[in-house]
């Protein structure tokens, strides 16, 4: 397999652009494309101040490198979420993102959940109902409402993650075999800002898993290669299995799963009175837009840590 | 496992219902649920005269049965295809929907496609770009297009097919994989009534395929076990072998995929607008509505079967 721009030996083959390509080529086509996909989907400009979630994994590092690369300014958000596995899922992730920023002198913020809101991810969790033993819910809150808060604190206009085709497509098809309408209205590239919330931007939304691998592997980048040890069994992990399997019958099923949604929904698919949303207002406590007559979710959740924590100490 | 409602030793195990049932049981429940789904769906009532395209497989067997039984006026439809396979599946089919018939005193049409159109469905499939190798496309518009005749010339109201959950739930999957929108408006329980057109209907639209083949090999129906020759390794047995992992996976999946999206399509998640269809006038040459601005597809693809003939015998 040949290179198709420069006819040397190729490094990385895409079945399903029937692309192949040499690792100069591939690690100058991956930037170029996340550029295409950035003016595309309109999420920002070279004058906006972009805060980019960083994990430690392959995706977001990848998404930190090439937005540098193409010269946006994107500083870096590491959320500490206190979850072990058995072996330092968490540690060794911030140990990794923050190697990474050094190394490329990017500006690299910090929350610890712990240090800032009393306890790690999974107690917290085990103190709702639907949390014990499976926090993915209540760390997706937390990370959600950390995220908004850096941002507005210091100023970005844009919140960038590392979603990937894969994470994107497991995600509308477990909506679809659910047919949940508000989630699939709402699944898209880009979230508008919104009073209280910056924009939410997904630049390698159409960049398959495989490809965020490839691209992490040759350039170089340190990333963590576990999953987070709670994803695993996860209805999203099963998804992607089914989507995977469906892929290698027909290359490119996955992408045109995800863009013929995008498609069809831009081309009035959907009933606008469907898009109808709760009325928001901001949470007397955090001043986070809810849709709660009270409190916030995360609010309610801190509320609910301080109690079991008093009465423990009582 | 006991049967629910007497005790017994259950025969039926529905785990996505959670129920099981013996055999006097379960040959009570099927047609309970179908005439609860007739109801539902607004399908027919007593007074319609109801046409059911049999096809000598257990499904539309099995639904000519429940109808009978359920003293309906359901007379039925064999239309033959001229299909071999190696193992005269178009003859052993014939065979026994003639023997269901007989033995149960029901009025049986026969519309033989070879005798009535000159050609068997693999011939008039060859003469067509997207039929050759595979002629489901050509079969599907030749039996809607005989079903229609018989229903008009006939005088039957409604037109009964046997597609069950497995059928139904593998063609959303297709239609939703593409976001094919004109699709999913369409796809339903019932097609009400047009100009030309009979209402179609499919009373089993609710049961998994396992359960009707439980109903006939209970009720003692003498089918054919073979697929049609042309279904292997067709799309739709592809994605129906997706679908069953996820059933295996999550008793129920595939029935919640189904209900959910006739659900949300009811709660208005698609646009009306999208509903517009094509202007349909009668076909000049057999009447039946068509979109095309002369002649029906049925009507050209028999003008290309006599040009083609003729062709041969110059």
């Amino acid at each position: 397999m040949k290179c198709r721009k420069c006819g040397s030996k190729a490094s990385v083959n895409m079945r399903q652009h029937k692309l192949a390509l040499c690792k100069d080529h591939y690690l100058e086509w991956i930037p170029e494309q996340t550029e295409r996909f950035i003016k595309k989907y309109e999420m920002f400009t070279h004058n906006d101040k972009i805060l980019v979630a960083v994990s430690g994994g392959k995706d977001s590092l990848a998404l930190w490198d090439i937005l540098a690369r193409l010269g946006y300014q994107a500083d870096g958000l590491y959320i500490g979420l206190g979850i072990d596995g058995g072996f330092g899922y968490s540690s060794e992730s911030h140990r990794l993102a923050q190697k990474f920023a050094y190394e490329r002198n990017l500006k690299l913020h910090i929350v610890d959940v712990e240090e800032q809101y009393g306890q790690p991810i999974p107690v917290l969790a085990d103190l709702t109902h639907r949390g014990v033993g499976r926090p993915c819910s209540v760390c997706g809150l937390t990370k959600r409402h950390v995220m908004n808060r850096i941002a507005r604190d210091l100023g970005y206009a844009v919140l960038a993650t590392g979603h990937n085709l894969d994470d994107e497509a497991a995600v509308l098809f477990g909506n679809t075999l659910n047919w949940l309408g508000d989630y699939l209205l709402r699944q898209s590239p880009v979230l508008p800002e919104s009073p209280g919330l910056a924009r939410k931007v997904k630049p390698l939304c159409r960049f398959y898993e495989r490809e965020m691998t490839a691209y992490a592997l040759l350039r170089g980048i340190d990333y963590i290669y576990e999953e987070c040890p709670y994803a695993v069994g996860s209805k999203t992990t099963y998804y992607k299995e089914l989507l995977n399997q469906l892929e290698t019958e027909r290359p490119g099923a996955k992408l045109t799963f995800y863009l013929k949604f995008l498609e069809a929904r831009q081309q009035g698919l959907f009933a606008e009175q469907a898009r109808a949303q709760a009325t928001l207002k901001p949470c007397p406590n955090c001043g986070q837009p809810t849709s709660a007559p009270g409190l916030c979710s995360f609010c309610r959740l801190m509320e609910r840590a301080a109690l079991t924590i008093t009465d423990t100490a009582e």
